[in-house]
């Protein structure tokens, strides 16, 4: 058995777990990993919490767990795999089954033979076409010597204010850390909304909290302009005219795959300008392979292909391409459902499978419902979740579900993730037998509450209505009636005060007289979380009424402000 | 449209459920609730919290969030539910569809009419016929009167010394309380181990982390005598002749389904002593449906009938029943996978689907795999979970897993149930796409790892030895060489100290000739957490060692003593 040259081009995530996979499976193999960065297997998902001052040592960005850093002694040591980093390779000869390299520090170029190739070539950051960007004081959050220069401005504690722009995940998670060092952030995007895996509603409360703690969101006006002096950043202009000033700009408006070394070679891009790959990760090119970042995968739940930047999802390909270069393409990778979360201030914001908006536009005729439910019982100290889900009507299947809010989002997501991935039903969320003890859940955990809620939307028990929807009402000055179910201690502390009625629920079927005598009059319920406002709702069905619906989430998920 | 009437007989959790669902479905129908006890609604499930001291007022037990008691008046009120505590139903008469009721602090009897019947009749605490049994001292944790008796112990500060008969769930949860009170307590269990939910080695470790704060437990040593002085307990006997003095103990050696009523009714019974229904919820009478622990519920699994005591089932179950009294029967419940969880001081304990030793029950070839993990990445504070899954080696489907640790182990064990629930396989729970970031696991979640490394045992590229079989190996002082591949300075803070060689993974390479000549001897890697076992065991065997083991989950879920 002659030895099997592997070559692997890129150190960060997905590159070194193919190589260490595919050096468990054959400890014979000859395998190379060539990284252009200085560094190897960084944690690039923890960058914002270094900055942040979670943690001080940067090198336990680079470190095992036992605290050896992953250099390439590390990696010959013990892994028995070559890794050079610094090193770029510029060309791969398919046909003599070659890649080019060039050593960066002195330009010296050389060769190495692969039997199998694998590229996992990562992102690049999209700078925005913006005139100043080149000012100093601008930069990204995308790499190690991003991450020093980040920290070492949040420890010399000289830049007062910044601006993020871009708010979307990475944009959000580095708004945390530097309004968290003391610096006063503004992010600006120039969508309406920030964090688009969530519908523009759950975005707005993720905003408000964001804004509790004294960071500024502008949104819906794009930066039009950096402007400098003497080569230095000193503010920004948005399309609106405004100015801000700002010594410290990080721009976080998105990636894309870094295809062009597979370009070059010839290899076949998909749709979205990632490499393209089948379902064993393999590339048009039968020995070559392709993982992480700079490859499109498959959506599970349309089968179309498309980009998916997340550190998971690099590592489970880099492990499937491990074994497929080892032992031939016996391991295919399911692809993404799109799930994500990330932790902002006192919150944490997640998302998986599709939210409403990518659910229309991938065609789907969707019913949603919005809840707010505590993650555990009262009297063990429980924090709200604002939940949301996405189910097809024809299938009856769950497309997904956000989450946000103080309580345990990621338990939800997770649960909901496993779900969506085994093809449940509504139907399947409402009987899951999930762990409960008080520490950890409320009798009913909030998914299932949120799977009950959406069936009574299915079967006809509940219309609901959105807070944007009553929103819009309210502006068009609506005829309706507005039926707050709580308790006027309640109603004194907090409030919508937008001409509602209070009636306690307790008090409802006595004081029916109270309320409007046409029972085809539009009347919408809700209290704190819109249980009780249901509980109303049905009451006045059952007295005849005939347009009532309920407002979902009730006044913790109203997204606007409020009297009280 | 005649009215419905509807009563339900039990007002703990299946049947307060079951009642208001049926009243959402049908404002119009005629609903009462007959409660033995004085309390409604009551979350049982917090009682070990409310004694521990989380939290001091007792009537955020029997309260709705916004802290109105669910009383009588409530639920008139709010529900138009007509409640009747304190009354106990001695006699259905099916024929005439009657209930014989009595007011249990007059004797006074009266008839309910029904249309439907609901039993939500709970459970009750098994005696174990052992004398002195009568004594004062001696308690279970059943009921509201329970908790304020042990909430009182704990305020007045005289009791030191207790005992809890019963290392179930509530005999954990009851030891943490009154530990954490400064009462100091031995748990004693007849079984050979605590949390039978949990195999041995994981119960072991549990064992070991309730010790380290003081408690003490004994196992396979049942209480043969309750010692009493004046009809007050002074201490228990053991059978092997122990004496332990203590003033209190509170007896949770299990529960048993109510059933005496459906009995003498003439209901049929099931198996395991519950009451038998069907898919539905409606027992053998048309007319008369059952939920919550006193009956009898599908294993999803397996299909068999059996019964399941938890709080969460018991809530799905009412509202499956309170909307099938109501629409007549269109919803089914797909019944339980046994997923369960408790907190136990710093740690916590679950389960979902088969353990290892149920599985063999069960008549499954599996196989099993335990490691050990980290909940997040190390620099953002980590801590441990030790995880094990049960595999049907036929249908490659996961049957089980369990977690213990300091970890985020209720995310995992929701996790997994889901996947359960979803029929998944080894290979789909290898590819789970979950919320990753750093803050709430790390990139590859513990649970992916678990299954990956099952897949490598299921493939044949791993070779697991538990920590019992070393131990027997150990004890029987069979021939092998025992390879601990961690670094010098982690072997001086921690160590087996059974003979073995410490070789750190980077040198192994260079120090192949210091492992045994003899190529078929066996050995055993290991390192904290043996994924550095197990890559020194991948290349001990591609230098052609034939029987190569790895010790699984590593030195941190040895659960006996070590020499450091």
């Amino acid at each position: 058995m002659s030895t099997k040259k592997i070559v692997v081009v890129g150190g960060s995530a997905a590159g070194p777990k193919a190589a260490a996979k595919a050096r468990r499976m054959d400890q014979n193999a000859d395998i190379t990993i060539i990284q252009k960065g200085p560094d190897l297997s960084m944690a690039s998902c923890g960058y914002p919490y270094f900055v942040g001052g979670v943690f001080d040592e940067r090198n336990k960005l680079i470190c095992t767990p036992t605290g050896v850093v992953r250099d390439p002694l590390f990696y010959m040591k013990a892994k028995g795999i070559r890794a050079l980093p610094l090193t770029e390779v510029v060309e791969i000869n398919r046909k003599e089954h070659k890649v080019k390299c060039k050593r960066l520090e002195t330009d010296e170029e050389f060769l190495v033979d692969y039997d199998k190739l694998v590229l996992a070539t990562g992102t690049e950051p999209i700078k925005p076409p913006v005139p100043g960007i080149e000012l100093e004081g601008i930069t990204t959050l995308q790499s190690m010597r991003d991450a020093d220069y980040l920290r070492k401005i949040r420890d010399e504690g000289q830049v007062k204010k910044a601006v993020v722009v871009g708010g979307g995940l990475i944009g959000m998670e580095v708004c945390e850390a530097l309004q968290l060092a003391g610096i006063h952030i503004t992010v600006v995007e120039m969508l309406d909304q920030i964090l688009t895996f969530l519908d523009w509603e759950l975005a707005k409360l993720v905003e408000n909290h964001v804004k509790s703690k004294g960071a500024m969101i502008v949104t819906g006006n794009p930066v039009t302009e950096f402007l400098g002096e003497d080569g230095k950043l000193m503010g920004i202009k948005l399309k609106n005219g405004t100015e801000l000033p700002c010594n410290l700009a990080v721009v976080a408006v998105g990636v894309k795959p870094s295809t062009s070394l597979a370009e070059r070679a010839g290899l076949e891009l998909g749709e979205r300008r990632g490499i393209r790959v089948d379902e064993y990760m393999q590339t048009s090119d039968k020995d070559i392979y392709a993982c992480g970042d700079c490859c499109e995968i498959r959506h599970r739940i349309t089968g179309e292909r498309m980009s998916a930047f997340y550190g998971d999802l690099a590592n489970l390909e880099g492990r499937v391409v491990g074994k497929n270069i080892v032992e031939g393409n016996k391991t295919k990778f399911p692809g993404t459902i799109h799930t994500g979360i990330c932790k902002i201030f006192d919150w944490a914001a997640g998302s998986t499978g599709f939210n409403e908006y990518f659910a229309h536009e991938a065609g789907y005729d969707v019913e949603t419902t919005l809840i707010t439910a505590l993650d555990k019982p009262g009297f063990m100290g429980a924090n709200p979740l604002i939940m949301k889900m996405v189910a097809d009507k024809k299938s009856q299947k769950v497309l997904g579900v956000q989450c946000v809010g103080p309580g345990d989002v990621s338990k939800r997501i997770a649960e909901a993730a496993v779900g969506i991935m085994g093809n449940m039903t509504v139907e399947d969320f409402c009987n899951l037998d999930l762990p409960y003890a008080p520490p950890f859940s409320q009798a009913l955990d909030a998914l299932i509450t949120l799977g009950h809620v959406m069936e009574n939307k299915l079967q006809s028990r509940m219309q609901g209505i959105s807070a944007k929807d009553l929103k819009e009402k309210l502006n068009k000055k609506d005829d309706m009636f507005l039926l707050d179910a709580r308790g006027p201690d309640e109603y004194e502390e907090m409030r919508l005060g937008v001409g509602e009625t209070l009636i306690p629920i307790g008090k409802l079927r006595e004081r029916m007289g109270e309320l409007p005598e046409d029972k085809s009059k539009e009347i919408i319920c809700y209290c704190k979380i819109s249980l009780r406002g249901y509980e109303a709702a049905s009451l006045l069905e059952s007295h005849g009424y005939t347009n009532v619906k309920v407002l979902e989430g009730g006044i913790v998920a109203w997204p606007y402000p409020r009297e009280k």
